[in-house]
């Protein structure tokens, strides 16, 4: 657990609106775009985020596609880091590593820069919600295979109940899962 | 013109990567990651997008999937406005309103949570790269449509020979078009 304050808690919890059925019926959707559009919220969210990540010795910062993208570059800006995003396959011009994993049907692909990271760094992986941890699995992958170590991953919004976080615990090894709230 | 000092401006370009025949043969790629992962670098993008926001009097930045988030989010932070992502379509959970543009070979649409602005708002458009001009096109007029005014449109890049300038005049009537770097 982190040191977020419970006020900041309630303020972020209190801009994330649910929106039922969606993306498909029996769904209730946590929706994040009411917290970014309030410029208070939006800078304890960064601000919260970037203190892990000076906390945690990380780096650099990574971004998930696309959702993750919002919150990660702000946190490295903030943080005075590097941001490494990490995208659909296919999307990044250079040199890539890429990394397969599975989906409720079928498999899905994600790339990063293999260039862009290095023995020395220390990487968070920052995104918005961890729901059945699929993404940030690969995504650890992808920063061992390109040879750097797993700071953390830190994510707004745990879906518990998805138990995102068992998935993650062999590719974390000794490194923090942080999120700032749970549900 | 921005008032983007010269020195910002050969730091900028100095981290932007010519990828030559991507995304096919022919076209010279124009890759900001590099200028992403440098932290100095990255910060004087963003303080200087942030500058324009103030400048042409926004009070809401909006970003385009999936790139312009990137620098989109870190300058809403640091302007102090809220971020309103602008989205492929069926990628938003609320209500939007759509617009249909045309590419090069059939047409795309992109959506916006019609409740993120209001009549009050003046918004501000942050994307990387201006190449034909179509998202920004559209985006402008689901800002219209939203019921707000236009505070401008801001790149890092524009690929002048392309003329996206030209194709956004209407859109933006008497608003200014910034681009950092032009090539």
């Amino acid at each position: 657990m982190t040191s977020t304050t419970e006020s900041t808690r309630e303020l972020l919890l209190s801009r994330i609106r649910d929106i039922p059925d969606y993306p498909k019926p029996g769904v209730l959707f946590k929706d994040i775009t009411p917290l970014l559009a309030d410029p208070a919220a939006f800078a304890a969210l960064t601000d919260t985020l970037a203190e892990l990540c000076v906390r945690h010795g990380a780096t650099k910062v990574v971004g998930l596609e696309a959702r993750g993208f919002i919150l990660a570059a702000p946190v490295a800006v903030r943080a005075g880091l590097g941001f490494v995003p990490v995208r659909k396959a296919g999307k990044l011009p250079g040199a890539t590593l890429s990394q397969a994993y599975e989906l409720e049907y079928g498999t899905a692909e994600i790339e990063i820069h293999a260039g862009d990271l290095s023995a020395d760094d220390r990487i968070m992986v920052i995104d918005d919600v961890l729901a059945t941890g699929g993404t940030a699995e690969a995504s650890l992958e992808l920063i061992r295979r390109a040879g750097a170590e797993v700071a953390g991953v830190a994510v707004l919004m745990e879906l518990g109940f998805l138990d995102g976080r068992a998935r993650l615990e062999q590719g974390l090894a000794d490194a923090p899962l942080e999120a700032l709230i749970r549900v």
